[in-house]
């Protein structure tokens, strides 16, 4: 038997810069010998990555029905993709988890924090990351990042920014409540930098 | 205002003839002089469709992912068809509704009571269905009537008949539990006189 992985989230809004922290952060892993899988939400499943494309194509649900779909997908990739790599002694990176529905789809889009709860344990059964990294950064310096990426918009960067600055709130009041769990970084600076603090942070909680 | 109109379900296993007896339900109403949508599980709107391909593509998912889904699309279907069809004094007849998430993913497939009650109340806010009218078959003769349609088997046609038994068992139970909203009908019979018993049902219960 291995000794189990460990499961590592980062969170954040829009142009916070998530994946590319995902991938320094799996490669920093793989350099210290760990056997590592990065993957990312919604997504990271067959069945998961079925219900991404539902989510991207505009179908116009209503927020409980977003939350919903998003936390079946987030079962799928729990139970096809997470827990067998984790139960085989991998490391997992996850862009974005479930802290994303509590900020996006509770604290933004006004779905009630017990319904986030209930379908969290419904889908997870009480599992949590054991380490959650929440890129900070202001609404406006993420929303221009995220526009240089040259991508096009999706449906959450065509939000005013009154949503964005819910969700940021939202990342803020999940760290603040769960300093155990999470660590706010201020990711403003050089990516580089960024990378080296994530690093070390991670070095520090899971050695 | 017009005065809302009236949600009636049909629920059953395979083959026991739901899809025949709802237009059959819905031409008597229309006969009444009333307006009528007909609509079906998964699926009766635009977001609730895309997750009905997802479903039936057989995307490998577990009881609890497969929940969530079903009920992300039930929430669709509630609030872009149903609930709006209502409140303009539309009647709704609906080919499956919540029963079969408590028949199918809990009875059959072992997803607890608990959840799936704790689904329904987030997608449902408590609404049910005015009348709920359960067709009740013997496995075999089901199972026998879905394969002389000559449709490709779908996923649960194909697994075995101790699955079907459980489905059979729980809306039978479920129909035990709610007499107020349910009735129990014997589908064995010929399509015709079923038809004018669930026709006779339904204006005694819902004049």
């Amino acid at each position: 038997m291995p000794s189990p992985g460990r499961f590592i989230t980062l969170e954040g809004g829009e142009g916070a810069g998530k994946s590319t922290q995902a991938r320094y952060l799996a490669a920093h892993l793989a350099g210290r010998g760990l056997p590592v899988l990065l993957t990312r939400e919604p997504g990271g499943a067959p069945g998961a990555e079925a219900m991404r494309r539902v989510l991207l194509s505009g179908a116009g649900l209503d927020p409980v029905a977003e939350a919903l779909l998003v936390f079946a997908a987030r079962r799928d990739h729990w139970v096809a993709t997470i827990r067998p790599a984790l139960a085989a002694g991998i490391w997992v990176v996850s862009d974005r988890f479930a802290d994303s529905s509590r900020a996006y789809q509770g604290h933004a889009q006004g779905v009630k924090a017990g319904t986030i709860e209930s379908l969290a344990w419904i889908a997870l059964e009480g599992q949590e990351p054991d380490l959650t990294v929440v890129l900070d950064l202001p609404v406006e310096l993420g929303l221009a990042r995220a526009r240089q990426r040259g991508v096009a918009a999706d449906r959450y960067e065509r939000l005013d920014a009154g949503f964005h600055a819910r969700v940021r709130e939202g990342f803020r009041a999940i760290a603040a409540a769960e300093p155990g769990r999470c660590a706010l970084l201020d990711a403003a600076g050089a990516p580089e930098l960024l990378a080296a603090r994530i690093a070390a942070l991670v070095d520090e909680r899971l050695p």
